[in-house]
C-alpha cells in the first residue's frame, strides 16, 4: 500500500496501551480519521501484531523494525521478507530506540527497494541525516534527542533543526521525504512541522498514551 | 493453553519456508497431526505472524523469543507482555541463534512465570544447563553445538550429553522438563532422545524445510 | 599471581579520574596501602592501559572484561590471552555495566581456568548468583541493583541479600570466594561485608573519585 | 602524532601472533622500517597494549575500537579520553570486525575532533563511505567484503571499487583521506592500490602472521 504525503506515522512501541485487542482498536481509530477526513495515516503495531493488523485494517502498516539478514536459520528476528509475506507496507529503520549499524541500514534499505517495501530511517541530527540520506530510503524522519517524549513542541525547541536537517537532506536526494519525529501531540505541532518543511510527523506516545486517541489523531490531522 | 509432555515443539526460524500464508499452514499442519494421533505439538511461527498464528489454530504457540524489558517507550523489541497479549502460551529463551545475557534469562523466566507463560530455556551444554536450571523455567532445551543443523541423529553423536544434562538438570530441580534441541529428524530420533530421558523435542529445519512437512510430522508424532 | 582474601578490589572504569598517569598513581596507591597494611588489593585499571599497569605496580591486576572468543580475526576486542599475555592475573566477567551472555559466561570460567586466570563473575541476585555458581569461577561480586553507586551502606539496606547470596553460592560450590560488590564505601562498609560471610569487596567510585584515594584505601583496609 | 600520508596502517587485531612482548616487537618492527625507509608508518596494537606500545616506540599507535560514550560509570570499555591520555594519535572506527550504530561513528568522529584525535572509519561499499563522508572522518578505510582476509589482491578483484570510492568520498569531501582496507599483501598490492586513488592501505594478517613481519613490512613500504 502506498504511503501518501503528508503522512502521520504512529509508533504503538512496545506501549502496554497497545498490545492485543488495544492494538487493533487503535489502528481501528487510525482507519477511521483517515476515511473521515482524508489524510494519510500509517501504523506500526507490535512486531507480534503485524500480520493480524494488516488483516484488520484498510492503512499501511510498518513494521517498527526489521533486522538486517536475508531469510534463514535465525531464531526470533524479523527479516524484511517476513515483513513482507506479513502484508505490511514497509518499516521503520534505525529507529533511536533500536540503533542500527550503520552497514546493516544500508543492506536493510537497499533489500527492501527489492521488495517495495517503504524505508524510513530515523535520524538525531543534520550529519547523520546528510549520512542517511546518501542510502536513498524513501524517508527519514528527524528526531532531535531533546524533543524525543518531551512533550516540548518542536515548534517551540529546535525548529531550526528540522529545518535546516530537510534542506541538507533535499540537496542531496530531493526524493527522500522528509518527516519530524519528536516534539508531536496536536495538530499545531503538525502544522509547525509541515511549515518547517517536513512532509509528515512520526509520533508514539502522544497518540498511544491518550486517554481517547481518536481524539488527538483528528486534531493531528487537522494539522496537515 | 497447557504445554504437555512428551512434546514436539517446531520452532520455524526466519526461514522463507514458513512466512506468511505458508507459516499458517504449517501450523495447521500441526494441528492436524496432533488431532489425528493425539500427540502435544507446540508451534513457534515468525514473530510477526504470532497473533494472527494463536487465531488460526487449537494448538500452543510460542515466541521464539521476548527481550528483557517491561512493556514501554521500546521500538521493534517484542515483550512478554505483548507475546501474553497475542495469546501465545510462552516463549523460547536463549534459542543458540538468539542468546541472552545470564541476568536477561532471570528476568525473563521470573516475569513469564508471572503471566502464566511457559518458558523454554535452551543451553549448550552441562554446566548451562545446570546455570539454566537454578533459574527454575519450565523446560530446557539442550542443543549440543556439535549437532546443530547437522542433520546427525542424536542418538548416533552426543547421546551422553542428553542423558547427563536430564540427570543435572533434574538433581537441581525434578520439575524442568528437559527437551532435546539438536540431532532430531525422525520419529526414531524423537524415540531415542525419549529413551535418554527428555520428555520432548525442539526442533526446525526437519519440518520447516521438509518437502512434506505434515508427513514429517506424523513420523516424528510416532516417536513420542 | 595469586589473589589472597580478604581482598579490595578496585575497578576504575571508564571515569575520567583513573586515565593516563592518574590510572598508575591509583595503582600505586593501591600498592602503598598493600605494602603498608598488609591487605590484599587488586586493581582493574582501563583497558587500554592494563600491560602498563602490570609492569608499574607489584599487585594483582585485573581486566575489567573479556570477549567471549578465541584469539584471532577480531578488531578491537580483549581476549583472555592478550589479558594473559599483558601479565594480568585474572578478569571481572558479567560486571553490570557489561552483562555477558550465559554461554559467553560459562566459555570465559572454563578458558581462563586453562589459563590460570582468575575469574570474577558479578551478579545481581540470588538466583543469578547460584546460576554463576554452576559455573565455577574462582569468585562471586554480588551487586544488589539498588546499592551500585547508591553511596547507601550495605549494613544499612539489603544485608540479607549478600548472607542469603553467600550462603547460596557455598552450597553449591565451597570453594567459590563471594564479594560484596555494591554499597562500600568505608572501612566500616568492608567490615559489614566481611560479618555477612563476603570474602571482600568490590569497588569503583569510593576510591577513583575521592579527593584523596590513598586515605579512603587505609581506611577500607582496616575494616578487613 | 601526525599521520602522514601515504600510510601503511598495521591493525594486529586479537591474533596470538601479536600479544605481550610479540605486539612491542611488531611495532618496533614497524618503527625500524620507518625509520631506515622514511615511510609512514601506524600501528594498531592490541588494546591491552595500548598505553604500554605508545611509549615503548615513536611512531602514531591508533586503537582498535572506541566505545561512543564520554568517560563514566562505564566498565571494560574504552573511551576515547582513555585512548588520548593513553597516548595514541587516534583510533579505527567501524571496523569490518567491529560494526557500529551511525549515531555512534556521528559521535566518536565529532568527539575525537575536539581532542584532536585522527580517525579512520572502515566502510564496506559505495553507499556507505559516502554515508561515512558526511561526517567529516579524517580518513575512510574501504574493506570490500570480497576481498577481506582472501588473499586475493586488490588489482585483481574489485580495482574499480576502490577507484569509484575514492571518487564518490573526494567527491563529498576532498579533505578524507582514502585508504585501500582489504586486499593487500605485498609492496606491488601498494603501488595498485596507490595508482586506484587510495593514499595508503590498512592490512592485518598479512604483517601479523607473516614468518618475517618486517621483511614484509619493508616490502609494502616499497610500495609507497
Amino acid at each position: 500500500m502506498k504511503i501518501k504525503m503528508p503522512v502521520i506515522m504512529v509508533n504503538v512501541k512496545a506501549y502496554s496501551e497497545s498490545m492485543g485487542d488495544k492494538d487493533i482498536a487503535l489502528a481501528r481509530a487510525c482507519e477511521e480519521v483517515k476515511e473521515e477526513l482524508g489524510v494519510s495515516i500509517a501504523y506500526a503495531p507490535q512486531m507480534v501484531d503485524l500480520a493480524l493488523v494488516v488483516r484488520e485494517v484498510n492503512i499501511p502498516v510498518l513494521a517498527q523494525h526489521a533486522e538486517a539478514f536475508l531469510p534463514g536459520s535465525k531464531t526470533g528476528y524479523t527479516v524484511l521478507e517476513a515483513v513482507n509475506e506479513a502484508g505490511a507496507s514497509g518499516t521503520l529503520i534505525n529507529h533511536s530506540e533500536h540503533r542500527l549499524e550503520l552497514a546493516d541500514i544500508d543492506f536493510l534499505v537497499s533489500e527492501a527497494r527489492k521488495l517495495d517495501l517503504y524505508t524510513v530511517v530515523c535520524t538525531n541530527n543534520i550529519p547523520v541525516s546528510m549520512a542517511a540520506a546518501e542510502l536513498s530510503p524513501n524517508c527519514i524522519a528527524i528526531e532531535p534527542p531533546d524533543l524525543i517524549g518531551s512533550g516540548i513542541p518542536v515548534s517551540k525547541a529546535e525548529p531550526e533543526i528540522v529545518k535546516m536537517s530537510v534542506e541538507a537532506v533535499k540537496d542531496i536526494n530531493k526524493d527522500i521525504a522528509v518527516l519530524c519525529g519528536a516534539g508531536i501531540s496536536t495538530g499545531k505541532d503538525v502544522k509547525a512541522a509541515l511549515e518547517l518543511g517536513a512532509e509528515g510527523v512520526l509520533l508514539a506516545s502522544g497518540v498511544v498514551k491518550a486517554e481517547n486517541p481518536k481524539e488527538v489523531l483528528l486534531d493531528l490531522a487537522n494539522g496537515t
